[in-house]
């Protein structure tokens, strides 16, 4: 029988993993909730109608596609048959944004706006598996929606602070607006132009200024704009010097200088509340999704080169593939993965954070264990999770189990100790024994753990 | 533009919703850790070979099958077409079950057996989707594996007890050995028959003895053996009683009283460990799954007819349809959704569950909104869920806001209280306002969350 396996992409998570991937969702979710964020679910299928369209041509071909059920291929001929539509009507989702659009128009008039929710659920893409991407992966998203107000992006770098910094990990939070985008392209005399500029732009730090000028005229700029645009890509300064000098080069763009107003406040909020992780206005941040329509966010870790572990943006337009106008809103998504691959490269998790039972009763016999088992069942009320080795094997085998469980603590109670009634405790780290008495046990480990 | 939906028999998980839920798996986490039990979590996908044959036919027609990637119908007549496994190489996960028997056989070299794990994801099913079955639903696993003895199998009880203490709800459990059921089958002269035999039984309290009596005979057994089953269907007494009775009559099946034997132990362990939810040994108690080998569970709420709210029992070899004999488990597994309904039912959550926000600011203004943000970051500090209106809009509206997601309280800053210092606090429950200053307010509300 051949070895079973699982599909290309996809991953087990074994309890060290999961306790340290649990540890990084409850941190998350804590942060989420002390802001007055809710949880929300949506189901893993959507109707394709809901998905399709939603995420380019390229976005169409990595959706997973679920086949009908019972007779999928019914009075279909040869030709309709290879067309996925006409035998799939479901589809895993591919993202949390699409899916809260769709809750967010289905139950606008049982929903209270402002909508702030919270959501840590898994998505599918079909993409060619490779190191560091899956084709299941999870996604944490905060988002509020139907205010504009500017306080909902400071409260998402207050969130971005707290989260990183209770997980231990120093970022820099780069931040930039579309609207300031729009500005250069439309002063610049290419307002048509503004994706290609800022595709451009964006590639700054990785192929450097002349590469990104080159890029420019290949995308149809002429020698004036690209001129015109250099004292834009050589901007340097403190945020309040960036945004000062942009305001004289923006003069003239209406849509430009409302950008550079919304920083003005937000780095305003943000300074007031004494965020202390560098945060950086940095114009050659652009971010591919197109329905970003205000400030866009990008975290990135300080000590360990992945590339972004969050971001997001504000967009005012985002329910409006479903038929809801004009609701504005901003999110930020959080990506577990990388964040879990920083933590495990700077060794971030806390030690403990891998033990799932904090000690281990081993097991010498009937009379033993009765005795055990009252001691475990004090033990585990005082909120400590213990386990008893469950049969009366070779004490070699049983030390070895907690040696390769990780399980900080085992108490031996053998004849000399049920005499006694003090437990013997040996601390595996150590190797050190001691002599507990069986009324103290439960306390000496709460003080432990 | 047409509203946009999710598939039947799928569901979205509201705020209020998903509090409640969440209250249930982190109850129920708890209690499993508490004992030592590790998260594991497996892919949505697995292979169609891993899940194809492992539910029986009626299971495999319920698979959700997944379209395979790029040109699924390359080189396909449409005869091949019509035949899902050509172009579908995977499903989703029908149960939790199996996808752990496949991790286990698949990871045998790293597992530390006996292996304790936890499992609690959603799982599909292809059902007719109607009240109270949904076609994607969580389910809550834990199981043992690697490791024969009964002392499992008490753990397993009293996290029952455990967990439907810690949510309120009243139960009752009940247990059966597939031994004993094998047993009575034997001692009857129809050992070939103990599915007939436990698939009649296992209706007694449905449709009544004499129509059991009945099936029994259209499922092939003579009088004599109808006879000689009566005894047992009429069993009465403590739990004691019935397996002192059930030992007279099954003396001549090793198998029988081999049962019993492990019954006897399980129920020492229970009574030893002070277990006070009742625990009922249940003959006619079969449960449909084929690869129960010892003792048997289900989980009933006293106070609310749902059916069986959890269950599980031993099983000899789960693992060997992937190659790997000879591992013992034995394993229960909660339903979210039941354990939902019952706790809405009865209404049992605590008041504050539904709260995703403890306090909210009213906005007033951007000189009030200063002094609350400072506020609001010192109340996050302190543990309490809070945030602010992020619009100075009409105080109506906001009142309105904290009314509808059901805040508790709303903390009220205008000019007056700038001056003096002393927040104004409306309980919303209450209607009642109390004046409290900025210096004790983080404090105030840490005292009444």
């Amino acid at each position: 029988m051949q070895k079973p396996s699982i599909p290309k992409g996809t991953r087990d998570f074994s309890p060290v993993e999961m306790s340290r991937r649990q540890y990084i969702f409850d941190t998350v979710r804590s942060v989420f909730r002390s802001y007055g964020f809710a949880p929300l679910e949506t189901p893993a299928m959507e109707n394709l109608s809901t998905l399709l369209g939603k995420y380019g041509d390229e976005g169409d071909k990595l959706l997973f596609k679920i086949l009908n059920s019972g007779d999928y291929a019914a009075n279909l001929s040869q030709e309709e048959m290879r067309n996925a539509s006409k035998i799939c009507e479901k589809g895993l989702r591919y993202d949390l944004t699409v899916p809260f659009a769709r809750y967010v128009v289905q139950h606008q008039n049982e929903i209270v706006f402002p909508f702030k929710r919270f959501q840590i659920q898994p998505v599918w893409r079909a993409d060619r598996p490779q190191k560091g991407r899956y084709r299941e992966f999870y996604q944490c998203d905060v988002d509020v929606i139907g205010s504009r107000s500017l306080l909902n992006e400071a409260e998402l770098v207050e969130i971005v602070e707290s989260v990183f910094g209770k997980l231990g990990i120093a970022v820099t939070l780069k931040i930039n607006n579309r609207k300031i985008l729009y500005g250069i392209a439309e002063t610049i005399g290419h307002a048509d132009k503004m994706t290609d500029i800022t595709v451009a732009i964006d590639k700054l730090e990785k192929i450097g200024l002349d590469n990104v000028n080159a890029e420019l005229r290949e995308r149809g700029l002429d020698d004036t704009a690209v001129a015109a645009l250099q004292p834009i890509l050589e901007l340097t300064g403190t945020n309040a010097e960036k945004l000062d000098k942009l305001s004289q080069i923006l003069a003239s763009s209406e849509t430009g200088m409302a950008g550079i107003a919304e920083m003005r406040t937000l780095f305003g909020y943000i300074e007031r509340a004494g965020v202390t992780i560098e945060v950086e206005l940095d114009l050659s941040l652009a971010r591919g999704l197109n329905y970003y329509t205000g400030a866009i966010f990008e975290v990135k870790a300080r000590d360990y080169a992945i590339g972004s572990i969050c971001g997001g943006g504000r967009y005012d337009n985002l329910t409006g593939i479903f038929g809801l106008p004009d609701v504005s809103g901003v999110g930020i998504s959080f990506g577990a993965d990388r964040i879990y691959d920083v933590m495990t490269g700077l060794e971030l998790f806390p030690e403990n954070v891998d033990c799932s039972t904090f000690v281990l009763f081993a097991n010498l016999g009937a009379e033993e264990e009765s005795a055990s088992l009252r001691l475990l069942s004090q033990i585990r009320k005082n909120g400590t999770a213990a386990e008893i080795y469950p049969e009366n094997g070779k004490m070699k085998k049983q030390m070895e189990y907690a040696d390769r469980r990780n399980i900080p603590y085992v108490v031996i109670i053998g004849s000399r100790e049920l005499e006694t009634r003090c437990a013997t405790v040996k601390d595996m780290r150590s190797g050190e024994q001691t002599q507990v008495e069986f009324d103290a046990i439960a306390q000496f480990f709460t003080a432990r753990n």
